[in-house]
């Protein structure tokens, strides 16, 4: 029995250990989050799309945003299931929003002043991974922000969650399914 | 000879029959557009996106507007193949864009002024179908627009391949890929 009760301890500080890790770091290893360890997922942008939106922040930001989800996160979004469960993947592309000078110009004849906004580069992407026990510290969720192929650092990703706590009530996740 | 061009001449016929009863008839039976016969695709808002862009006619639109694409559309835009191929088929989805006030709320605070635009009911979906033969007459496209079930009457169809004309030179296809 303290045999079985030492191994179970052993198990549980390694496990402690394993979980930590990332935190420990703090340090991207150059294609993963700091804090969280979460990468790109592979094919995200065939991913089923959960929403898109429009954010505006003066002077800062003019974004059109997509919301894509693996089949987890679609099945979920489509029951109505909360909390997320655990595989749950969400990535929001961000793209800047910029006017279309040739679609404004072919529509402005029709409807006068018309103005046709469509995405430039990319700004950045954001991805959200459900794992309850992983990441329990930070509501289930990983997070990672990455611009191309480089991770934010870690002061950017201390943000991530803090920002998502409103959110709480939707299982911190802010997109609703566009219907 | 005789008998076999009779036979052609009768198949013609009677394809020049069918090929002009949706122009002829100018009515929906139902479920599908006047003039092209265009029906809603099943299950396409589990399509891959093509691209997202925002729609501001001042006074009259302000929207949100998703482009998804069956198989042989994704294919098409990401190989950069024009004209696309027959088969290709586009929906567009518009939805209105109003401002999340549960976002702007929650933002404010770390972003004065902020604006998240979301999306709220939608105002309508437009298709594009290709089928080079059967729509020789309009660029190769065969158009609908729906409003929940029911497609829009003739007189606002015979607007849509008109209005795509400026676009000839991308087969007749405003959205752009949303990298």
């Amino acid at each position: 029995m303290k045999r079985i009760s030492f191994f179970l301890l052993a198990v549980a500080i390694l496990a402690g250990i394993v979980a930590y890790m990332p935190h420990a770091s703090g340090q991207s290893d150059g294609d993963s989050s700091p804090i969280y360890g979460v990468k790109i997922p592979a094919g995200y942008r065939d991913w089923k799309l959960i929403a898109v939106n429009n954010l505006l922040i003066p002077g800062k930001v003019d974004q059109l945003r997509g919301q894509f989800g693996n089949d987890i996160a679609i099945k979920a979004y489509k029951e109505g299931t909360l909390p997320f469960p655990d595989g749950a993947t969400i990535v929001a592309i961000h793209w800047n929003r910029v006017p279309s000078e040739f679609n404004n110009k072919v529509l402005d004849p029709a409807f006068p002043g018309a103005q046709s906004l469509v995405v430039a580069s990319r700004m950045n992407i954001q991805i959200m991974v459900k794992d309850s026990k992983k990441y329990a510290a930070t509501g289930g969720w990983g997070f990672a922000d990455f611009t191309g192929e480089k991770p934010g650092d870690k002061a950017l990703h201390e943000t991530c969650f803090p920002c998502h706590i409103p959110a709480k009530d939707h299982d911190y996740v802010f997109a609703h399914y566009s219907p």
